[in-house]
C-alpha cells in the first residue's frame, strides 16, 4: 500500500518510538525530508543536497518535541526539491498519491506528509509552509493543516529556504487529533472559547474559482452561526496580486540567498523549474526588494487592523481544487500564480492559518482556511474542533 | 584503466565492427554521447533526456561513414549536459582524466572522446563544436581537433543545440591518423599544397595569457618558414569580448528554442549552470538578437576579406591551458566567457578551424588554431600534417 501512495523518500527507512506515557501516546507521525532526524540524512528533496551537509546529530525540534509527547515517528516523507514547488510532483521521487482524488496532484511542496495522513500511513506529519506548502496540499487532499504564527514553532533543525517566511506546520485528519498534536507543538492549551466576529473576504472569495467559492458557502454560514457576527470584508484592497506579486519577490530572492552557496560550490542537479525560480531570485533588484517590502509592512498593518482579538478571517485556501497530475510546465504556471496570490499574506504577514477541510467541488477536497492575529493559534485550532463538532 | 579514464558514458557498452577492407581499417573509434548510434541510446549527458526520445534506428552519419571506411566503433563517450559545458566537468557521470594533466579538467563539451584519444583507448572520436567544444578539449588535452566548415559535414542523427552554430568534429593524437580519418569524413583527398601566407592575430595573442602566447611563439615561427610569408593582423577590430558578446546572444537563444519543449513537457534534471545557461538564453530579447545578427554579419565579412584563397590565420586556440578540476561556479565564470571569446568566431562565421598540439606552458598542453576560409578544411589538415612532419 505504501509503494502506491509514494508518502515515503525511497529508499529511507525510519522508525523511533515515541517517549512512553506522553499526552501524544499511541499516534504515529511522519516527517517532510527537510527536518532533522538524527541520524538519518535530510534529502530535502534533491539528491546532491544530502552529499554537502553532514547526516545531523540532533532531531528537529518539533520531531523531539513530538517524540517527547509520546508519538512515533514512522518515517520521512517526499518533499518538492528543496521546498520550491506548489503541486507535489517530484522530478526525484515521483508524486505522492492524493487519496482522495487519485488523479489530481497532493499539492506541495509537503506533498509526501499530506499524502501519508491522507492515506491514514499515520496520525499527523510535519510540513512546513514558507509560501502556502501546508495549506495548499491540506486544501487538495481534505486535510486539516495549519501554518503558525511566524516565530511561534521552533525552525531549529529545518532546512531553510526563505528565512523570513518559513513555518513549521502539520497535517491531520480530524479535528481532536489535531487538537491534541497542536497543544504539544504549539505549547499552549486549545481553549474552548471560540472568536466572535468572522470576517468574509469577498476579494478573496471573488478570485476563486465560482463553484469553488459557491461550494464553500455553507461551511462560512456555519462558521458564521458558530461565532455569532459576521461582516464581508476587502482583505487587499491594492489586490491580492499584488500581494502576490510582493511574496514572489521577497521569497524567490531570499531562496536564493540560501541555496546560492550550495549552488555555487556543488553546482547541482535541479528540476528546471526549481532552477528556473532560483535564478529568477537572483535576478531581483534592490528597487524590486524595496517596493516589496513596503508592501510587506502594508499587509501586515492592513491584517492587524483587520484582526483585533476576538475576530479571525475567513477565505478559500486555494482558488480551485487539485489539478490533474503530469500537467506541462506552462500550463502550472499560470495555476501556481493563482495559488500563490491568496496564500502569499501567510508570508508576507506571519499570521497563522488553518485549513478547514469537509467542502467538496465535482468531488474534489477544497479547504476554507481561517486567519487570526499574531499568536492566535490555538484559538484557530478551537475554531477547527468546533466545526467539526458542528458537522 | 577505463575506469579510471572515466571517458565512456558509465553503464554503457557499444562496439561495432568496421567494414572489412576499408581506408580505416584497423582503427577503432569513439562516439560522444550526441551522435545516434542504431539500437542505443542518445543520452546528451543528462539522465532525463533519453526517456523522452525512442532509441534511434538509424547511426548518425559521421557514425556510419567510420564504420564504412573499415573503423570499429568501441564506445559512446560522456559529454557535458546537452552540450553546454566547456570545462568536461559532468554533474551525472562526473570529469573524464586529462591524461597530459590528470589534476586539471580535460575540456567540454567532448570530454569523453578527448580523455578517450588521449589515453589512447582508441584512435579518434567523434566530438561537436558548437561554441569550442572540440577546439578547446584539444588545446587542454594536447590532441589534434578540427571544427569543420559549418554544414561542411552532415549532423545527421546528431543531438542539436544551436543549430545556426553546430557542426560535427574529431579528434587524433597524431596527424597521419588525423588525415586518414579526416579524407573520410570530408570526403575530400587531402592535398600535398599548403597555403602560401600566414596571418597572425595579434589582438587573439594579446587576449591570451602572456606565458601561453610566448610558448605558442616557436610553433607561430615554424608555420610561417613552411608557408613563406606571414603577417600581424588585427582579427575583430570591435574587439574579441564583442564578438564574444554576439556569440553569447545567439547560442543560448537558439539553444533554448532547441530544448525550450523538453524543458516544458519534461521539467527535466539539469545541473544549476546548464539551467542558467538555457533560462540566459529564454530571457534574449529581439533587439539583442538583431545586434548579435548584424555583428555575425560582420564577423563573416571580416575573415572573408582576411582569408582569401591561400591565406590562414593562426590565433591561440585557448587563452590558457586546462584549468584546475573542481572549481567553484564563480570561480568558473570568467574563464569561460575569456574562452568563448577566443572561440565565438567558429560559431559566428562557421570557417574551418583545425587545433595543432605540440607546445606546453608550464607543463600542461596548449594548441594553436589554424582556420581558413570556408572549405578550406582538407588544407587545414594539410598544414597539421606538415607541421607535424617538421617536429
Amino acid at each position: 500500500m505504501q509503494d502506491r501512495i509514494n508518502a515515503f523518500v525511497p529508499g529511507t527507512s525510519v522508525r523511533i518510538e515515541g517517549k512512553p506515557g506522553g499526552p501524544l501516546s499511541g499516534l504515529s507521525f511522519a516527517a517532510k525530508d527537510l527536518f532533522d532526524v538524527a541520524g538519518h540524512p535530510t534529502g530535502g528533496g534533491n539528491h546532491d543536497w544530502a552529499k554537502n551537509y553532514r547526516v545531523p546529530t540532533a532531531h528537529a525540534w518539533t520531531v523531539q518535541a513530538l517524540l517527547d509527547a509520546g508519538a512515533t515517528l514512522i518515517g520521512k516523507t517526499i518533499t518538492d526539491e528543496v521546498s520550491l514547488g506548489i503541486f507535489g510532483e517530484s522530478a526525484y521521487d515521483g508524486t505522492p498519491l492524493n487519496s482522495a482524488a487519485p488523479d489530481r496532484v497532493p499539492g506541495g511542496s509537503s506533498s509526501g506528509s499530506a499524502a501519508a495522513v491522507a492515506a491514514g500511513l499515520c496520525d499527523t506529519a510535519l510540513g512546513t509552509d514558507t509560501g502556502g506548502s501546508v495549506r495548499v496540499p491540506s486544501s487538495f487532499c481534505g486535510l486539516y493543516g495549519i501554518r503558525p504564527t511566524h516565530g511561534r514553532v521552533s525552525v531549529a533543525g529545518l532546512m531553510p529556504q526563505a528565512p523570513s517566511s518559513d513555518t513549521a506546520g502539520w497535517f491531520a485528519r480530524d479535528a481532536a487529533t489535531f487538537a491534541r498534536v497542536s497543544a504539544v507543538l504549539l505549547q499552549e492549551a486549545i481553549p474552548e472559547a471560540l472568536p466572535t466576529k468572522l470576517l468574509i473576504a469577498t476579494d478573496a472569495f471573488g478570485f476563486a474559482d465560482e463553484a469553488l467559492a459557491a461550494a464553500l458557502r455553507p461551511m462560512v454560514e456555519r462558521l458564521s452561526s458558530l461565532l455569532g457576527a459576521s461582516e464581508e470584508v476587502l482583505m487587499a484592497p491594492p489586490g491580492l496580486s499584488v500581494w502576490g506579486r510582493a511574496q514572489r519577490v521577497l521569497q524567490p530572492y531570499e531562496a536564493w540567498q540560501t541555496f546560492q552557496p550550495w549552488l555555487e560550490s556543488a553546482n547541482p542537479r535541479l528540476a528546471f523549474t526549481v532552477a528556473r525560480g532560483l535564478i529568477a531570485g537572483s535576478q531581483v533588484t534592490q528597487e524590486e526588494r524595496n517596493w516589496a517590502n513596503l508592501m510587506r509592512q502594508e499587509v501586515r498593518g492592513r491584517l492587524r487592523y483587520l484582526l483585533p482579538a476576538g475576530t479571525i478571517l475567513c477565505l478559500p485556501t486555494t482558488p480551485f481544487p487539485a489539478p490533474l497530475r503530469g500537467r506541462s510546465v506552462p500550463d502550472q504556471q499560470a495555476d501556481r500564480d493563482r495559488i500563490l496570490c491568496l496564500c502569499a499574506h501567510g508570508g508576507l504577514a506571519g499570521m497563522p492559518q488553518v485549513n478547514l477541510p469537509g467542502s467538496m467541488v465535482d468531488g474534489l477536497p477544497i479547504g476554507l482556511s481561517v486567519l487570526g492575529g499574531p499568536g492566535t493559534d490555538a484559538t484557530l485550532i478551537a475554531v477547527a474542533k468546533a466545526m467539526e463538532e458542528k458537522r
